[in-house]
Order: C-alpha cells, then sequence, then structure tokens
C-alpha cells in the first residue's frame, strides 16, 4: 500500500486542510494518507482549541487514514526540532512520501536552498550568531544571515512561517538521508471549487479568533469549515465548558508564576537569561494573558518563542527532560490516535517492520515522553470545572479513535 | 508601662475572643494589650476567612492595642513551633505576661504538667515513638504515651486542642526561662453578661460553616460577633469576591499537584513516608476538597496535619526553608500589622531595647521569613479574579493599620 504522511495540527480542520489532504493525496498517488498531528498543544505554543482526540476524529472523517500523535517533547518545539519529530514519527509507520503546502507548490526551490545552505554553512552560523549578539529574535537573525550569505529572497522566503516548516521538513529528510520522497502543493487563500459547492478559505487563526470572541460558532467561521469540524467543535465546547485558549490559563499561570522563585522558573524549558525575572515580575502587573503578553515581549523575544516558554511553564517541562532532543536517532514509540479501515490495514502489515512500539494507550508504554504527555494533558484539562476535566482526562487512557471499525 | 500578650487567630474575631480580651487586660493589670496573630494561614492548615488586615483593624477595633504577625513559617506548623513563634515573638516586644484561654482557668496543672514531663522526658519520649512505630496519628500517640508514663488526666488532657495549645505556650517560656509570667482565664462557652446586653458565645468553627454555607452574613453568626467584625467581614467579602475557604483553591491544588512529579512534590515541607503518591493519586478521583480530604485521610495523618502539608504545597514551603526553625533562638524581626495610639507609645519606648527589627512594611526587610510572607500572601489571594487580587495585593506593602492616628 502506498502512503502519504501529511504533517498538521488541525486547529480547527478547515477547507484549506481539506484541500491539502485531497490534493496531497492526489499528488502522491497513495492509498493511505497518515497525519501526525500534534497534541493538546501546539508549535506556535498554544492549548489546541479543542482537544487532540475530537480533532482526530474530524481528521477521520474527512479522509485521513492514520492520525499519530506528535509527542508534546516534539510539538511544542522550534521548527527544526518539531521537524524533526514529525518526520520521523512518519518515518517509523514507513510512509513513502511527505506532503506539505507551500506558496510556491514547487519542492526544487527547497532543495536547493538545503544545497546553498550546506555549502554555505559555516558562514551562515556565523553570520546568524553576529546578529543575534546584536539582540535581534531568532527568526529576525536569521533573515538577515540569508540575505548575507546571498540566500536569494525570490527563490524561497525563508522568513515565512510556511515555507520555514516545509524547509525544516525537507532538511530532515536529507540530513537524515530517509527513504522518502519531499513534495509540495501549492497553498490556496482565495476559494476553489470542490464539484458544484465553493468553500471559502479562511485561516484557522481567523477562525479561532471569530469563534473565541463570541464564544459559539459563527456564521463566518461555520462557512469555512466542513460539517464534521462544525459539529465536533460544538460538541467539545459543551463537554469542556467552551474552547480552550490562553486567557482560560491565565490565573494559574499567575498563581504558579507567583508563588515560584526565580531558581524554580530557571528549570523550565525555554526560560533563559534571566526571563525567570521577567516573567515574574510582569505578572504581578497584568490581569489579563494579553495584557502580560505584551509586557513580556521585547526585540529578542518573538511571542512565539515567549508562548512556547509558558506553555512549558504551564506543563512543568523543565529543561533536563528534553536536552537529549537533538541527539535522538528515532522516536522511542508511534502513538495512535485513531485510523480507519485502510489505516488499521496498513498498520497491520507495516508493524512487523517497525522498530518502536505502536502505543494504542498510554499504559501501554512508560518512555519519559509519555509520562510528559500525560502532564500535558493535566495541564491542558487544568482550566475546566473538575467535573469535566475528571471525565475528558478518562479519555487518555482510551483505546484510538475508530469511527468505522 | 505594663504589657499582656495573647496569642491569637480571630478568624474571626467574636464575642468569646472579646471576653478573653477583656479578662486577660484585667488578670494581667495590662496598659497595653499585645496580640501576636498568624498572617493568612492558621495553625490547623486553613487560609484564614478573611485577611490579616481586617483581622488585625477588628482586633484594634475591640481595644487590642498592638498586632504582630506570626511569621508563616511559624504559624502553619504543630503546637510546639506555633508555641515557640508566637513567645518569641511577644518576648521581643518584651511583654510581662501572657494569658491564654484554658479549661481550667488555672496555670498550675500546666506548670505541674511541664515539671512531670520534664521528669520522664525520656520515659515519654520511648512511649511516643512505640505508638508512633504502631501506625498511631501524633496526637492519639502522644495521649497513649501520656497514660503509660502516669500523667493523669484530670489534672489537664493533654490531647485537647486548646490545652495542647497552652502547654506549649508554658512549656517555651520556662524552657527558654524567658522572664513572661504564664497565665491562662477559663474559656467560657456559655452566654456572659457584660453591662447589659446578653451576647452569643459560639466557636469561630461554627460561625464560618454558618456563614460559608450561606455565602452571605447569617442571622446566626451575626448574634455571635461583635458588628466591627461583622462589618468587615463583609467589606472584605466584597473585596475579595467572597470569602477564603479551601474550596476555592482546590483547582489550583488540582492543577499543581496533577503536574508536578512525586519527586517535586516531597520537596514539599510535610510530606513524608510515601504520601507524595497518595497525593497525587487520590486528587485525580476527587472533584472536591471535601471529597479529596476523605479519600487522602487514613489513621497516620491527621486532618490537621493534611492540612498543614497542603497548606505548605499551596504556597510553595519547601523543607529546606524551615529546617532550621527548631534551631532558631530568636524570632528573626517582628512585623507590625497594627496599633493604637497606645499601641505606638508602647512601640516608642520599647523599640530601643529591642534585638531585632521592627517591620512596618515588607520592603524593610529580606529575611527568607519575608519571602516565604510574600509567597503566602499570592497563594492567599490566588482565588481570587485577578482584578481584586492585584488590588487586595497591593495592602501587602503598605503601612500597618493606624485607625485612630
Amino acid at each position: 500500500m502506498k502512503s502519504c504522511g501529511l504533517i498538521v495540527e488541525y486547529n480547527p480542520f478547515h477547507f484549506g486542510h481539506q484541500y491539502h489532504l485531497k490534493q496531497s493525496k492526489e499528488a502522491s498517488g497513495a492509498d493511505c494518507m497518515i497525519a501526525v498531528m500534534s497534541g493538546n498543544f501546539l508549535q506556535r505554543g498554544e492549548p489546541a482549541i479543542i482537544d487532540k482526540w475530537h480533532r482526530a476524529q474530524i481528521a477521520l472523517s474527512q479522509g485521513v487514514d492514520i492520525v499519530l500523535e506528535l509527542p508534546y517533547a516534539f510539538a511544542v518545539q522550534n521548527s527544526d526540532l518539531f521537524a524533526k519529530g514529525a518526520v520521523f514519527t512518519l518515518h517509523e509507520i514507513g510512509i513513502d512520501t511527505i506532503c506539505f503546502g507551500s506558496e510556491q507548490g514547487d519542492i526544487t526551490p527547497f532543495t536547493k536552498a538545503y544545497d546553498y545552505l550546506n555549502s554555505h554553512q559555516e558562514y551562515y552560523k556565523d553570520s546568524l550568531h553576529h546578529f543575534l549578539d546584536q539582540g535581534y529574535s531568532f527568526p529576525e537573525a536569521s533573515r538577515h544571515a540569508y540575505k548575507a550569505i546571498g540566500l536569494s529572497e525570490d527563490s524561497i522566503d525563508l522568513t515565512q512561517p510556511n515555507n520555514i516548516l516545509g524547509f525544516s521538513y525537507t532538511k530532515t529528510i536529507l540530513d537524515y538521508k530517509l527513504p522518502i520522497i519531499p513534495m509540495t502543493i501549492q497553498r490556496t487563500k482565495s476559494g476553489y471549487h470542490d464539484e458544484t459547492i465553493s468553500h471559502k478559505i479562511a485561516s484557522a487563526t481567523s477562525i479561532r479568533k471569530s469563534i473565541l470572541k463570541q464564544q459559539e460558532m459563527t456564521a463566518e467561521a461555520e462557512g469555512s469549515l466542513p460539517p464534521a469540524s462544525v459539529n465536533l467543535l460544538k460538541e467539545y465546547g459543551d463537554k469542556a465548558n467552551g474552547w480552550h485558549y490562553w486567557e482560560r490559563y491565565f490565573p494559574l499561570l499567575h498563581y504558579k508564576l507567583t508563588t515560584l522563585s526565580p531558581e524554580e522558573i530557571r528549570t523550565f524549558h525555554g526560560v533563559e537569561e534571566g526571563l525567570e525575572f521577567r516573567l515574574k515580575h510582569t505578572i504581578q502587573e497584568a490581569t489579563t494573558f494579553e495584557e502580560w503578553m505584551n509586557l513580556l515581549k521585547t526585540k529578542r523575544y518573538t511571542w512565539t518563542r515567549l508562548q512556547r516558554t509558558i506553555t512549558h511553564i504551564l506543563t512543568n517541562t523543565k529543561k533536563n527532560e528534553l536536552h537529549s532532543l537533538h541527539e535522538l536517532e528515532q522516536v522511542p514509540y508511534v502513538r495512535l490516535l485513531g485510523m480507519s479501515k485502510t489505516g488499521r490495514t496498513y498498520i497491520k502489515e507495516q508493524k512487523k517492520k517497525m522498530n518502536v512500539p505502536i502505543l494504542t494507550n498510554l499504559q501501554s508504554g512508560d518512555h519519559e515522553f509519555v509520562t510528559i504527555e500525560e502532564r500535558s494533558v493535566d495541564a491542558y484539562l487544568s482550566c475546566l470545572p473538575l467535573d469535566q476535566k475528571k471525565s475528558l482526562r478518562k479519555r487518555e487512557i482510551g483505546p484510538p479513535v475508530m469511527p468505522h471499525l
């Protein structure tokens, strides 16, 4: 069976994702579509609007055959580690191609940029450090470094989030010489025609903004979401007293940071260069998460980097738990969140060839990443009324989503 | 000026406290009444129903001249350490007598029990350990040990909470040979006549129960409280969206304990003998504080001991912060929460003779106990909406309460 891997967050699944899924299947000619998806916390350091189980269920309803969990340890990280965790997971499950969305819709600029950067590695590194030392944030410093080494922006703009991720996937495949074909399809922002119905393509950000502002499903959002997304968003919202977003966690963060010492705060992953004092000082002044972020951000710390650090604080993730990520040569396990009939057939076949276990529930494995995962679930649900927390937490030790089995 | 020290919690100040205050002043013949009071957390391991500032204000309105804060480090402790902190604080401020309430109303049984225990110390210790080893809680084990060494229960029952505290005060004075006269007046449970008005004496526990159940001032409680107590309880309730009690903190404790590792939980003061696993396991099952406590308690752990441990978890108080308490030969500072005109005159005079600083606001001292104190304020206010938390927290760095100055 031919398989194609997608790297996704589906926060929430919208028509743009549907387009990507369909086009990837066509372009790769795959029989089995496999998505590796961030769990409850996302790459940009945010809680997912609804939990991983409901997002997996939507994905399956839309034609994904297997949904795997990207471990928290990799998910809430910069693009390089995120890509490493995602590509390694897809590699373990034996996919043939990885297909990501990009502005170009052509893989050549990505592989060319890879070759160019490889042959100018030292120059790039020196340049990057030079700009970092000047107090630029990482994305700013790398933009300047790319320019300095002559990587032309018109071939591929490596400062755009989607290009950065796509480049990181390509880089991981090439760095580790994995037997995976990297592919890309062009992202679409305008409407496209799916048979006779015209769908509106909106970004996940704008959809979240719209429904979080109203605290209910809006006509605007509904026009950009497949019915399964609309229904499961509503269903989860009922179970969890609303959707997840940072403001709901702010009282917990406030409690935590005001009662921890700077020395303790320094142990969290991402807290560097005296940030512990700034975190502690600014949170006393703020009464909302947004107010706090505005007090907290500086030229050096991007909003995303700060949010990732705050996610690690919320989930109690320490530096010493994640220091080995760079050295890892494979993921320690593959966790199955859901599968279709096709997915099950694929896994049955693939299982025999795998080097690491497939976890179908958390009890079956006890790797340290599983401990982090469990904790991240508790942290994710910590903003809910306790009876709802207790009932949603049970899902974590249940079986994968298998809607048609 | 002659001074008399009282050791109090005033949670909240009721007619029984008024009686104690009046009788102590009469019996001691003091011009200046000085109360050392637990701050926001109490000896039995509970948040005070209203904050220390409002409780100090009520005390001053009722005739107390000086209110000093018993540092958190001593307040949320067994009777011996509680007594040590309180008596040492009163000693620093130069009081002549300490007057506590007891069932007997006679100091002789206390001093006699002290002598008897002193001359049977080894026997008592062996006996105590014997019963502790059998799995009894500390109060139970000591009750059996008292019996075993022949300390007669009819002279003084050292298993009654009030007697335990009174005995601990006496013991501290005598152990450290402090120039303080221990006195006791009889507690009254029935009504007593104050001029022509008959007041109802009710326990603080029953008053709290009544108003917390209704979430508003009840006729029952109002009958047992001086008007100043009623008014300031209402005033604080308006400022803090209600009164403080454990259930309001339960979501924070739930978040904290589910996201900390057993190894981290073990670092909190009071977590011994594998309690970290029990804390973590039981809290996942519970949806209310009371439910949790019922799952948590065992023969070995009394409700009070568990509550104290939970208070240390809430306030992030670690073993290594409190290990030096037993060795301390004096309190590091005396913190003033409020004073009357008489109190101010007394302090002016006394200040010259003191060995430790008087803190009138937290910025003026930086002892580690002050760090713990500040943290305990943040923890205490952490169950409030954040705008109210922010505004009440400002009080902590303000001046003492001085209603008539």
